[in-house]
């Protein structure tokens, strides 16, 4: 059964509304540069109620609901033949710490609203769609981006997920029990036949279909992080005392650590190819001590994985120089270095064909920013429909999509998943 | 009435006990890197408690108490001429988080051990000789340093003073008075006429003396700090999809600018330049975010204050470069720029004369550490008394001055204090 482009009736306003109700929940409110500040780290209050908004919400769209141990939600519409392997969409609600209200958000609510617009429609699915919300895509917590998908893939085992640990030295263990998340943390991994595909709906988070005025993005690959800590140890001292020659000064090596970072990343020449050292954290961070030690993150990221190890290895040489010569130890632990994510052909061809049903340019593209569809790579054939967002900008509280450019890539994912689950 | 070598006697493992409790009082009692790590900083419970516990010794010595509107504490020991200005001695007992055990408190508690083994001796004093432990030394809590000496001096105003806020946003003035510290502040400054002469008793916090195996320093000069707070703004955005061409990044500008303090400071060849940036703050520091903020501390000292400022005027040079190149910007607020002070002939000579019937060997020396006599220097003549500290090292938990080295340099200030009290 095929879905007619006049059935297809998206309730933008509605839509909006769920989103800017999800915003709410957040532990700081404040917002700055514009637009509303969104913080929603994995596991705290503010997740947990938005977590049961969005539950609410599937259920008053009669989706079946199940939880698996790290708190991962599978909210299930049975197609007409429960024997096949499920069509599954979705993406997170956890965001950074004053983060914008678009990221992840409009998958997972768009795509409740794409399955609602199918139900609305008349449309019965042959292979069961799944939506699921990921939990904690973001790193925020425990260090490590896509815990729920990288579990679900078991690219992430359960041994070392229950051993990461938050800044205040709670385990992961601890902290999804705490959230009322049960069962045996090795029971999160899926099996190769539970999807058959995955399409996620996000905001760009780049300027590309902005500023060429394009509606939809079609990715084909996404680029692989790899994100690294760092510790710096120098000699603390006076800072009035301790004359220059004798220093060990930990900030001074780190800074050199974060141009050198930069660097390499610029050194490809290629523009896939970015490195951010966003956390730099001094001890004791005193004004009349010379600092002592120092952490840093590292995040490097490219399309191309050798590129990306090569980058890599300059910043590592880059730490060894520098730690010689100002008598440091530069300290390095790899938390993730993951493999690019190639898009599946049928998919993208599902995907270009829902964009021509609704009269939409598709623009293939690649993805520079990492999303749980980089881990549900490894379960089922997947894609990405990308929309656009203002000026590219991401993780602030300016971020900001149109309405029609969600609604639009609601209608899309919808005639997407139909198209899929009919496969 | 002089005092006899025979009849000073010093109590040295009292002073040791009263040093090694004074330490207890600490807000992170964690040793690292050996020794007694002790964090104390201004009018929180264990800068309290330990103020309390000075109080009570110096009243076992029969020492009349006077404290301030911000806490500045005067033990007095009355001369038999009470019309004639006192002679001071003292120092601080804050300390910066994670510091030692011995920078002020050997000034603190050692002065009250020399009034103590002067009472002991039978001596009289003329002049009233009175012990001062000042207010937050330290620029840890307001971020200025010599706080209590800086206001006694009329260097910084009541006014400037109640504007002075911490990190939580709260005043000077709500926290003297929840310290209990009432009275208006403009009652601190001193006039001209309080004290004849002040001499300060401190761990040398540099490695000279004990390098050169000297018992006594005799500080000719105090280096003159200048403390800056910076802030540097960029642009924030997705750590994946802000590619570098476009990046504002403000931690690889703030990383710059760290580098080129360095080398201002190494840049003009003499040993007493120190520039140091102890204090990194990233905004919004997650792994996955591009840094749009930075706070960085600056901290400039010299002897020469021309030299500093033309260290200064580098380093402004360099952060207008960085803001250009980098289109970020770059925001300085001078939190001080002092002179340096030099000590006065008549005292450095009366610790020589006690150094001399000490047999001890005297050494001139620059302090390059600044202390509250720097402020004191404007109201009386001022001199310094150093003793070694192993290695050189200071604000570390492994600081470290010898029970030995400190019970002669208590002996010194004592024949130091009784001469210049019958002046």
């Amino acid at each position: 059964m095929s879905v007619e482009a006049s059935e297809l009736r998206i309730e933008q306003e509605r839509l909006m509304e769920e989103l800017r109700m999800l915003a709410t929940f957040s532990q700081e409110g404040v917002a700055s540069g514009g637009g509303t500040a969104v913080t929603r780290v994995v596991f705290t209050e503010p997740d947990q109620v938005a977590r049961a908004y969005v539950a609410e919400l599937a259920r008053d769209a009669e989706l079946s609901v199940r939880v698996d141990a790290v708190g991962n939600t599978f909210f299930r519409w049975s197609g007409s033949d429960e024997t096949l392997a499920a069509v599954g969409t979705g993406s997170h609600i956890d965001a950074i710490p004053n983060a914008g209200m678009y990221d992840g958000t409009v998958g997972v609510l768009g795509g409740l609203e794409a399955i609602r617009a199918l139900q609305r429609s008349g449309f019965t699915p042959r292979r069961s769609i799944e939506l699921i919300l990921f939990t904690s895509e973001e790193p925020t917590r425990f260090g490590l981006g896509c815990l729920g998908s990288r579990m679900m893939s078991g690219i992430l085992s359960a041994e070392a997920a229950s051993g990461l640990r938050d800044a205040g030295g709670g385990s992961l263990e601890e902290a999804r029990k705490h959230a009322g998340f049960g069962g045996e943390l090795g029971e999160v991994r899926l099996g190769a036949g539970a999807y058959t595909s995955f399409v996620e709906l996000h905001i760009e988070q780049g300027p590309v279909l902005e500023k060429e005025r394009l509606p939809i993005g079609v990715v084909t690959k996404i680029a692989a992080p790899a994100s690294l800590r760092m510790v710096v140890q120098g000699e603390g001292g006076h800072a009035g005392a301790m004359l220059m020659p004798v220093r060990r000064d930990a900030l001074a090596a780190a800074a050199e650590i974060v141009l050198a970072a930069e660097a390499a990343a610029l050194g490809t020449g290629a523009e896939d190819t970015v490195a951010t050292v966003g956390m730099c954290e001094v001890f004791p961070g005193a004004v009349n001590s010379v600092p002592s030690r120092v952490g840093l993150s590292l995040d490097v990221r490219d399309t191309d994985p050798e590129r990306r190890d090569a980058v890599l290895q300059r910043i590592a040489a880059a730490c060894e120089e520098t730690a010689r010569r100002r008598r440091v130890t530069v300290e390095t632990e790899r938390v993730n270095a993951d493999r690019p994510a190639s898009c599946s052909d049928a998919v993208v061809a599902a995907i270009e064909k829902a964009c021509a049903a609704e009269g939409l340019e598709a623009h293939r593209m690649v993805s520079r920013a990492y999303h749980d569809t980089l881990f549900m790579a490894q379960l089922a054939e997947v894609g990405m429909i990308f929309i656009p967002c203002r000026a590219g900008v991401s993780h602030r509280p300016d971020e900001y999509a149109a309405p029609e450019d969600i609604a639009r890539g609601v209608r899309v994912l919808a005639r997407t998943l139909a198209e899929l689950s009919e496969r």
